[in-house]
C-alpha cells in the first residue's frame, strides 16, 4: 500500500532590496509554496520570482496573505473589522493570481501568515472572513489550516476544500496543539525526529506528544522551514526519508483527486 | 445617424478614514471608471464599494495604476526598472480582478494615474512596461492613452485593444497636446463650453484649440471629472448634452463591437 | 476667586492630498494641540502647517504619536512589544519637535492616539512604555492621560508631569469612564450641554454621569473635537463661556505655574 | 607632520525583521555614521540600536535621509516639491536625534541616501531644500556632500559647515566624478588599491584617475562601505593603513577644531 501527502513551506518573505530565507533551495524539496503578497512582505518583484520558480520546480502555488504589516513582519495581532479583513485577503489573493498569469499556474490554496494565521485558528469571525475571501474570489482555492482550529470549522461551514497541516519539526502537547516555542527542544533541529514524527503522521495518523503520549492528527500537508540552514536540512531529509517509505510526497490539488 | 461614446472617470481616491472626490454622482454619470489600486490611492475597501456601485450603475471597470507613493497621491515622477513597473501594474490589475469578483463584472480596460500617466505618454518604455502588464494578466483588457501619446504606439505595437482618450474640460495646443493648467482658463469650469469641445470630438472628429484653430482628434473615451462641485456638474451637462444630440454614451467595451 | 483650564483638540490629521478635520477653525479655539506624525495620520507637511498655526495663534504644541497604521487612521489594536512601542513613541517625538523648529516653538505635551490611547488607558506595559519614551527623550513633556487610566499611574510611577484629561462632549458613567458611542446622546451636540459639564468639571471638581449621579472629576485639560462642523461650533461656545465664568483657557504649560 | 581623516559608512538599513549590511563589524572600524532613518530603510528599532553601538564604539552620528521609498531602498529618482522635501529631511533629522537620546549622542552630519544624493549632487533646489532642512533644525550639523557638488554650494551658500566626501574603494573620472560602476573594475575589491587612494587623497589632496592623471581632491571625510563582506575587509585594511601612516582617524566633528 502506498501513502501521499504534501509538503508545503512560506516562501517569498523578502521586499525590494531585502532577501531573507532560502527559497530556491526549499523551492526544490517542497510541493506547494505559500506566496507573501505585499502586506506582510513580499512585493511583485518576489511574487513574480517565486511563480516562475514554482513553474520550474512542478511547485504549486498558494497565496499567503498576513496583515498590513511590514514593520512587523504580520507577526503582531491587528483587531480589525472582520469585513476589511475579508476583502484584505480578497485583494492579496487577487494579487497573486495576477502574478501568477506570468507562469501560467493558477492559485490553488491559501495559507495565512504569523498573527493572522494565529488569530484565525482561535477566532471564528477571522476564519471566517477569510473563508468568504477564498469563496467569493475563486472557491476552488484549498483553505490550509491548522488541524482542529476555527478555519477547519470555518472551511468546512463554507463548504471550502480544506487541508488540514501538521509540523515537521515542532513538537506537539497532548491536546494537539503546538507546544510553545519557548520550551527548550520543542523545535527539531535533529533530521531524524522530524522524518520520525512526519512518517507518523502520513502512516499511523497519529504522533507523539511531548508529554510522550500517542495522539490522534489528520493532515493532507506538511509545513517545512526555511529560515535557517538547518531547517532547509531537516526539509531536505524529510522529503527523502518520506519518499524512501514509500510516501509520495504530491502537490496540495493531488491530495483531492 | 447615430454616434457612439464613453464617458470615463477616475474614482476610489480615498484611503482608510479619508475619501475624496465624489464618487456616487459620478457614477450616474460616466459609464465606466478607473478604480485606484492601492498603490497612490484606494484600498481594499474603496475598491469593493466602487465595483459594488458600478453594478449597481451599468458602469463598466478599469483598474487605475499608480505608483507606489501614497504620500505624494502618485503625483511624483518615480524612475524605476521598467520591468519592476510591469509587475508592478500586474499586481494592481490582480487586486482589482479580485475584488471585482465581489460584484461579478470583469476589469475591462486600464488607465494610468497622475505621474504613472505623464510618464507613459511620453516614455517608450514605461508605456510598453504597462502594456506588458495587460498582455499577460488579461489580454482583452483595454488600453486607455492620450492620442498619440507613446501609451498608443504601445499598445498598437503589442497588439491591444486601445481606447485614444480626450477631455471635456481642457483645452487643448494646436499640437493636440493639453494646455498646461497654468495658463488661466484651460480647465473649463462652464458646462457649455465643455458640452461644445465634446460634441465636436464626437461628431466632427476634431476640436478648437486654445489658439483658434481646427485640430483632427480621434477619441473613443471622454474624461470627466470629479475633484469639486462644479466638475460634477460639468460632467452630467455633458453627459445630457451628448445624449440630447444623438450621441449614445456606451461602456467601453461597447465602442468594440 | 479665579479658575484655568486648558482645552486641547487632536490636529493635522490628514496626509498628503487628503484633508480632514477643520484644523484653521479649531486653532482659534484651543489652547494645546496634539499633532499626527505621520504613523496613523500626518505627514511632515501637515505637521510643519500645524506648527505654524499653533505659533499664529499662540496655541502649545503636543505629540499625538499613534500605530503605524494610515490604513486603519490608528484606530486598529495593534499587539506589540512594549519596547518597539517605545521607540515607536520616541520617533514620533523626535519629529514633530523638528517640525516645531520652523515655528520656534517646543513640543511641550504628549497625547496618544485612537487604539493606542485605548489600549494605554488599561495596559500597565503600554502606558509605561510611552512614558519612557517621554523620559528619554524630553522629560519636560507633559503625559496627557484620561484621568485614572493606567497612564496617570505610568506618569506618576516615572516622575513625568501629567495632565488629567476630560472631555467637553462626552457623557460619563458613573465609574468615570466615557459612555460607549454606541448609546445615543452620549456625544452631546448641544453646546449648552457641553458647557454646562465643562463649568461643572472646571468650578466644583465633579459632573454628572449618565446615570444623573455627580462623580467627582480632576482635569487639568478638556478635549474638544472637531470632526464635524458641530463638533467645531460646540468647542466655540465652550471656550466663550468657560472664559464668560470667569475660567482662564491657558496653554497647557501654564496648568503647571 | 601629522595628519588626520573622518571615515564614515552608511549603516542601520535594515528594516523590521529585514538585515542588511554588517554594522557590528563596521561600527569599529568607521569613525561617524550615516544613520537610516526609516524612510528608504531603518526603522525606530535599527536606529536606536545603532545608536547605542555608536556611542560603544566612540562613533559620531549623522541622518542619512531618503526618499521616502522602502520598495526601492531609496535608489529610485523621484520629482517632489523641493519645500516637501526640506520638510521630508527635517522630519529624518528629528526622529534620528530623539533616537540618539537614548545614547545621549547629538546628531552631527547629515548625508543624503541613494538617488536622493545623486539628485541633490546635480540639482541645486534639492541641494538647498535639504541645506534649509539642516538650518532650520540643526545649524550645526555637517552636511556631507560630494566634493564640487551641488550640495557644497548649497552648504556654502547657507553658511553651513560642511565635510566633502571621497571614497576609498570607487576609481574617479579625470573630472572629479566617480566613475560608472558599470565599467568593470571600477569598484575596488583590492584592499591596497583603495588604501593607497586614501593615502593620496589624504596626504597630497589628489588621486590617480581612472584614466591615469593626476586629480586633485579636497576631502574631509572617506566613505567605506559594508554590503558585503570584501567591503568590510576593505574598510578595515584602509582603517589600518591610515594610521600606519601617520593619518589620524577622527570623528567628523573633530575635523572642524
Amino acid at each position: 500500500m502506498s501513502y501521499r501527502i504534501n509538503l508545503n513551506a512560506d516562501i517569498g518573505e523578502g521586499f525590494g532590496a531585502y532577501d531573507i530565507g532560502n527559497d530556491a533551495d526549499l523551492m526544490t524539496i517542497i510541493r506547494s509554496a505559500s506566496v507573501a503578497c505585499g502586506f506582510h512582505a513580499g512585493d511583485a518583484n518576489t511574487m513574480h520570482s517565486l511563480t516562475m520558480l514554482a513553474k520550474q520546480n512542478n511547485v504549486s502555488l498558494g497565496v499567503h496573505p498576513g496583515f498590513n504589516d511590514l514593520w512587523g513582519f504580520g507577526r503582531r495581532k491587528i483587531e480589525m473589522d472582520p469585513h476589511d479583513l475579508e476583502l484584505m485577503v480578497a485583494y492579496q489573493i487577487g494579487a497573486l493570481q495576477a502574478m501568477a498569469r506570468y507562469a501560467g499556474l493558477p492559485v490553488t490554496h491559501l495559507k495565512p501568515h504569523g498573527a493572522l494565521n494565529n488569530m484565525a485558528a482561535v477566532r471564528e469571525d477571522y476564519a471566517l472572513a477569510i473563508g468568504r475571501a477564498i469563496q467569493t474570489v475563486d472557491d476552488r482555492i484549498i483553505y490550509v489550516a491548522l488541524a482542529g482550529s476555527q478555519m477547519e470549522h470555518a472551511a468546512r461551514k463554507l463548504g471550502l476544500r480544506l487541508a488540514r497541516e501538521g509540523f515537521a519539526d515542532r513538537h506537539y502537547e497532548d491536546d494537539g496543539n503546538l507546544s510553545p516555542r519557548s520550551i527548550p527542544g520543542t523545535v527539531f533541529k535533529d533530521p531524524d525526529k522530524a522524518l520520525k514524527q512526519c512518517l507518523s503522521m502520513v502512516k499511523e495518523r497519529c504522533l507523539t506528544s511531548r508529554q510522550g503520549n500517542r495522539v490522534a492528527v489528520e493532515v493532507e500537508t506538511i509545513c517545512v522551514h526555511g529560515d535557517e540552514p538547518t531547517a532547509v536540512a531537516v526539509a531536505r531529509h524529510v522529503r527523502r526519508g518520506l519518499e524512501a517509505a514509500d510516501c509520495r510526497v504530491v502537490a496540495l490539488p493531488e491530495m483531492f483527486n
